[in-house]
C-alpha cells in the first residue's frame, strides 16, 4: 500500500489516496479549532495521541461487533481506513447534559438523561452545523430512512460499549458525535473517535478531561487526553 | 353550559372553565402578535374570523376520522371545547419551504419539499421555541414515545386532508403547526387551525394569505384571511 496525493484537508485531520483507490490515509495533524473555527492552535502531540486513541476505541466497537471503516494503525500520526462516502450528518449521544443542549432547552448541567439524547446535526461550517431531524435528511437527501435507521441502532450499540468502558476508567462519557458513510451498500461508522469530539468526566471529582479544556483554557490538554487513553488501558510509548 | 372564570390568556386566545369539568370555552381574542411577541396589534373581526375558520378546518377533520377536542361553535368568537391535557410540543409540517426552515438550513424559498418535513418545536416562550426531536421529548417527559408516534400519524393524515382541502381552493398549504393534548389516555388534535398558525400562498401568483401579511406590513390581514375561508367553503355572514 502506498501513499498518494492528499484529497481533502479538515480542521483536524487529512485524508490521503493510496494505491488502492478504496482505502484512504487518514493524518491527525496536531492542529486544533473551537467555536466554529475562531479559536486555532497546534498542540504538539496531539495527532500521534488522537491516532491511537481512535484506533484502541475502534478496535473495542469491532469487537463489539460495530462495522468500522478502521483498518490499522500505519505511523503514529497515521491510520488506514477504507475509503466510505461519508454521510454529511453528525450523530450526537448525551448520557448527561452539558454545553448546548443546556442553553437551547434550558437543562441545568450534570442532569443525568435517561434514556440518553440522541441528535442530528448537519455538517455544513457555513450554516454553522445546524440541529436536524431524521425527516429533513430524507427529504434533503442527506441519508435514506433505512440508513438513518441504521445510524440509530449502531449509535447506541455504540453507546453501550463506550459507556461501559468509560465507567471502567472510572470516566463519565458525557456526549460525543459519530459520523458514520456508505460502504458496499452498508452503513459503517467513519471519521474518528477520540477527546476532540466527546465530554468525558471523571466520575468523581467531574473534572473536565477533554477538548472542554482547549476550549476554556484549563491547561494540560494532551497531558490529560492520555491520562483517559490510559484509565481506558492503552499505553502511548 | 355555563361560561366561569378565565383559566388562562395566551397570546391570542383565552381559555375558560364552565361548569362542566371537562368542557372550556376557548375565545378567540383580537389580539395578534408576531416575533416572540415583539410585534402586537389588534386586528378587527380577527376573533370572530380565526374562531369560524378553526370550526371549519376542525370539521373537516373530524369527518377525515382525525380525534380534535372541537365540540362546537358558542358565539362569534367562541367554541366549546373538550379540556385537554396539553402537550407542550409543536408540531410543524412544510409541504414548501419558507421561512425559518430556509434560514436554517440554506433551502431556497419555494422549493417543494418532498417528502413533507416533520419538525417538534418546545413551547416554552422564555427559550423561544426551540427545535427538538423526539428523543428530548422522552427523556425529558415532554411525550411518552407512544404519543409521539401518534402526534406524527395524525400529522399526516391531517396533512393529507389539508393540502387536497387548499389545493381544491387554489391555494397551496406551505406549512403550519399542529398541537396536540391528551384526553382520557387518548391523542387528540387540540388548540386552533387558522391562518395564525399556518402559511398559506395563493397557488399560481404565490401571493401570501397568512399571518405573514401582519409580520411583513403587507395590509388586508383579516380581508385576506377570510378570502382564504371564502376559498375554502366558508361564508362569515
Ligand atoms: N473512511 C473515510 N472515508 C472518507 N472520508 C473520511 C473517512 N474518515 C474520515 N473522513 C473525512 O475526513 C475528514 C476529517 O477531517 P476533520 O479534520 O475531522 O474535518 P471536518 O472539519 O470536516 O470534520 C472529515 O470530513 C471526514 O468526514
Ligand atoms: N382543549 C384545550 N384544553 C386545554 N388547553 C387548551 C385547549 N385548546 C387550547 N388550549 C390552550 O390554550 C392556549 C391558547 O392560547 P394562545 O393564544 O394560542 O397562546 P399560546 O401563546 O400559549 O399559544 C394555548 O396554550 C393552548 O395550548
Ligand atoms: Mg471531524
Ligand atoms: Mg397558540
Amino acid at each position: 500500500m502506498e501513499k498518494r496525493d492528499v484529497l481533502y484537508s479538515g480542521k483536524a485531520k487529512s485524508v490521503f489516496l493510496t494505491d488502492d483507490p478504496d482505502l484512504y490515509v487518514l493524518q491527525f495533524r496536531d492542529d486544533t479549532s473551537a467555536f466554529d473555527g475562531e479559536k486555532k492552535q497546534q498542540l504538539a502531540r496531539k495527532g500521534m495521541v488522537n491516532n491511537r486513541f481512535n484506533a484502541f476505541v475502534m478496535g473495542k466497537l469491532a469487537d463489539a461487533g460495530v462495522p468500522t471503516h478502521f483498518e490499522r494503525l500505519l505511523s503514529p500520526s497515521e491510520s488506514l481506513v477504507r475509503r466510505l462516502e461519508m454521510i454529511p450528518v453528525e450523530c450526537v449521544v448525551r448520557n448527561v447534559a452539558a454545553g448546548s443542549l443546556c442553553r437551547r432547552l434550558g437543562i441545568e448541567e450534570g442532569r443525568e438523561l435517561n434514556p440518553s439524547t440522541y441528535e442530528l446535526f448537519l455538517k455544513n461550517d457555513a450554516l454553522h452545523d445546524p440541529m436536524i431531524n431524521e425527516s429533513h435528511a430524507e427529504t434533503f437527501g442527506w441519508a435514506a430512512p433505512h440508513e438513518l435507521a441504521e445510524m440509530k441502532r449502531l449509535t447506541h450499540q455504540v453507546n453501550d460499549v463506550l459507556q461501559r468502558l468509560f465507567l471502567a476508567g472510572d470516566m463519565i462519557l458525557v456526549d460525543y458525535k459519530l459520523e458514520f458513510g456508505r460502504y458496499n451498500g452498508r452503513v459503517v461508522l467513519g471519521d474518528e473517535f477520540s477527546p476532540d469530539g466527546c465530554r468525558i468526566w471523571d466520575r468523581k471529582t467531574r473534572k473536565k478531561m477533554d477538548k472542554d479544556r482547549f476550549r476554556q483554557d484549563l491547561g494540560d490538554v494532551i497531558e490529560t487526553y492520555e491520562e483517559v487513553g490510559r484509565r481506558l488501558g492503552m499505553s502511548f510509548d
